[in-house]
Formats: structure tokens, sequence, C-alpha cells
């Protein structure tokens, strides 16, 4: 791997996250088992998670703490690096997280990425649409599946969605760096401005009486994704262009919502090439 | 909804579960933020999980706790008990429970289900084959979506399995009344077994040449899922009959777990018909 000059991204383009009052969201989020943070820092832990970031250049660090191993292995795959990393041992790491988090000997703070506004998203290809899902392990699997399907944009609620930070990160497992995510105030609007940039919307539903596979999809697309258990908010559902379900021949009807999400994904891709 | 009378199990035909020694994963399973339980009592919690257990005949309970709210939802939705609930708070269900189960005012103490052989599959359709997937949420919502695309059956190792209990329970949504869980002790000899039964035998792997969408499959057909991170281990690759991977057209070439499960099994799905 070919060592990249780190470009620092233009401080006044980082704009800070839109999220509303987050003392509820962000206390909760603790409860959940996320690893703390400072103000608006992203907390990144984990390989993947970290070396997608090193090597993101709009990814601006605060702080890289790194164990003896984790500097050689980065050394050894030739991932330059855009600060110094502060050596530690595990257990400073360790301390820092919540049991159960694999950090892989390397943890970083850093600036949020900048979130695009709907006006600016390129009317091309596919986004997901997230309608108030909650979970950050759900949303962190929906990211990685999102870049792998090189999805354009993530479109999420400012409020009742997940901080983009810790657990969410890891579950992301890098895709932080390759899928913007944009933050709206009020999602039926959201929904409304990408119907005027051209967007078929498209929202998921399990008891829609049509077939996702089955109905016409074109780019640019908009696909919908309610939370588990509520599913699409009455307001989102109406607003959408059309809602679909996903076929299941079995005895469950309904799908984790990351599992939703691959799903829909594929479908998508190849209905429109 | 129909009331079912409740047709108890033959006591002798439930096998206790084949896990080896679990005091190391049942200690790392509680740390994980798994609920409590005890022997090997199943613990379900979470209004799918519980209702989809008291309308499986199949399921023996040791004892049902629920709040009054349950209780009366229960009744409306007309699900027969086959055993009379203990009216608690919920905050007695918090206590069981970590913080962030979502319990919905149900839990339930119940005996494993049986645990059918290899030699006892029925040589049709799919199974999916998990070599050390570790992670219980992840299991979980391998089990909700088998169960939704009708999979015959999970064929899982005894040892470096999560306990099919709690959090897995929880993520499976009930599944667990559906899907059939065989547990092996050696994954290659259980792979030969399913070879000799007449199974296809195909590993999932990032790194394969082939893409699972552009090879042919027939059932009955075994597809094998690895560990994130670590893949297939090396004696299961080589005993499949092949492997393949999943064509990600995005920057991140590997998926959560429960989501490249989803796309393997709609893409066997479509392919067996």
């Amino acid at each position: 791997m070919s060592k990249k000059p780190y470009r620092p991204a233009f401080r006044d383009r980082v704009r800070p996250p839109r999220h509303g009052g987050t003392r509820g969201p962000a206390r909760r989020a603790f409860q959940r088992g996320q690893a703390r943070d400072d103000d608006d820092a992203v907390l990144l832990y984990g390989w993947h998670s970290v070396t997608e970031a090193l090597k993101n250049p709009a990814r601006r660090f605060r702080r890289l703490l790194a164990t003896e191993n984790a500097i050689r292995r980065l050394a050894d795959d030739g991932i330059a690096l855009p600060l110094t990393p502060e050596l530690v041992r595990p257990a400073v790491l360790d301390a820092r997280l919540t049991p159960d988090a694999v950090h892989q000997g390397l943890l970083a703070e850093a600036d949020p990425l900048p979130s695009p506004d709907v006006d600016e998203l390129d009317p091309s290809g596919i986004v997901l649409v997230l309608d108030q899902i909650t979970d950050p392990h759900n949303v962190g699997a929906i990211l990685r599946t999102a870049a792998a399907f090189a999805v354009a944009a993530i479109v999420t609620t400012a409020r009742h969605s997940p901080q983009v930070t810790g657990v969410l990160a890891k579950a992301a497992s890098g895709a932080l760096e390759h899928v913007p995510i944009v933050t709206v105030q009020n999602l039926a609007r959201g929904l409304g401005e990408l119907k005027e940039r051209g967007f078929l919307t498209v929202g998921l539903d399990s008891g829609a009486s049509d077939d996702l596979a089955a109905i016409e999809l074109r780019a640019p697309l908009a696909l919908v994704l309610g939370a588990e258990g509520k599913g699409l908010r009455q307001l989102t559902a109406a607003t959408c262009d059309r809602t679909a379900r996903l076929d299941l021949p079995g005895a469950i009807k309904s799908l984790n919502v990351s599992n939703a999400a691959a799903l829909a994904l594929y479908i998508a891709s190849r209905a429109i090439g």
C-alpha cells in the first residue's frame, strides 16, 4: 500500500453535527454501553474504524492512542500517520471503553466529518433514509453495508438517531469514511427535497402489498427504512412515492433492520444496474 | 388468532444442549451483557421471543413472568397460555436483565428445544452452517433471517458459539421456535456428514474468486459462514465443495456477518426457487 501524504481538510468546511439537545440521547447512549466522548469529538476504535479514518484525507484527528503491537502493524501495512501516535498499554484503552469493546490496540479522537445538505446531494445512485432507527449497532451495520454497495449518502434525523461515534463507528467498520451522513431536522421535509431533486422515494414496509423486487425502480433512488417494531412513521410512509415489502417465504415476516437494508440494497442495486 | 391447546412435548425427547465446558463462555456471555440463566434453562424476554414460544407446542415452560399490561395484551391477542403467569411489576423484570434489555413486560424460563442430529436432517432446502460465530446479537439476527427464509436448520459448533438464550433469543425475535439448531462437536466432520446426505456445501469467503450469484446452486444446500475478521477456518473452507464471495461494488468489501447471511440466503433462495 502506498503512503499517502496527509492533506488536512479545510477546517471551516467541517460543520458541527446538527444534533438537537443531546443531553438525553447522550446519557442513554452511555447507558447502552457506548464510549464517552468529549463535546463533539468522534471516538473511533478498532482496526478497521481507525485505519480507514487514517487513510481518509478529509478526517481531522485530535489524538491517536496506539499500543506497541498496533504501531508495528500500522508500519507493516504501510499506513501513513497524519499525527504522532501516543504509545499506550492496552489497559489504557480498556479503561476508556466498555468491557465488550474490541479496540485491537487503536483508539482515535477526531472531528466529525462534513455533513452535506440534501440540496448538495448528486441526484444519482441510491441513498438510504433512516426514520428514527436508534440502535447504534444496527445503524453501524447499515453504514457498513451501504459502503459495500457504494450508496451515495445516508439521510437521518437529527433527533432519535444515535451519535456517530463509538459503538456505531465500530459497527460501521470504516464505512464512516466512505458514506456521507446527511442530517435533517424533519424527515418528511427531507424526503420532499429528495423528490424535488428527482429521487424516487420508496419506503420499506412489511405490510405493503408490493414486493420490492417486483416493482419498477430507477436511479436516483431513496430507500426509506423505519425502526424495528415501529416501522415507518405514518407521515414518512405517506410522503414516500410508494411503499414495498421484502418477499419472505418463512414463518417470521420481519428482519433485523440492517438485514432488511442489505436485502433492499441488493435488490435495488441489481434493478438499477 | 385462534387459541391453540397446549400440547406438552415428551420430556424425554428434550436432550440437554451439548455445549462443552461452558464456564468460560458463560462468564464472557455475562460480561457481554447477556442475562443470567439457571443451569440449562433458556431465558426468553420481549414480546416476539416469548409469544412465539407460547405458540410453540414443543416448548416446555418452567416460569412465565408478566406485567399487568402484558397479560392484558396476551389476552387481547388471544394467545393461549400453557402455564399460569406470575404477575410482576416491570421493575422485577428490569432487575433480572441488563439495563439495555427491552423485555416489554414478558420474561419466561423454558427448557431448551430438542436439537436434532445431522443425520436426522431432511435432505432438502437450505441449511446455514456457522463456523464459530460468537456474537449473540449476530447469531440471533441470523436465526431471525433464517426463519424468514424458511431455512431447514442452523448447524453450529458446540464450542465457540453463544448460548441459545437471553440476548441471542431476543435478537432472534421468535425464530428459535421455527429453526432447529443442530450442534456438532467438529464442524469439518459435520460438513462431511451433510455432504454424505447429498448437501452441496458452499463456504462464503470474501477472498473467493467466484460470485455466489454466478455459480450453480442446487438443493439441498449448506451455506457456510465464518466469523467476522477471521472468516472460515482453513479446514472448514477446505471441506466445502466450493467457496464463493458476495459481489460488493463499494469501498468496503466485507459485511456484518448477519447481513452477509441475509444476502447469501436471498441469492440462494432465488437460485433454488
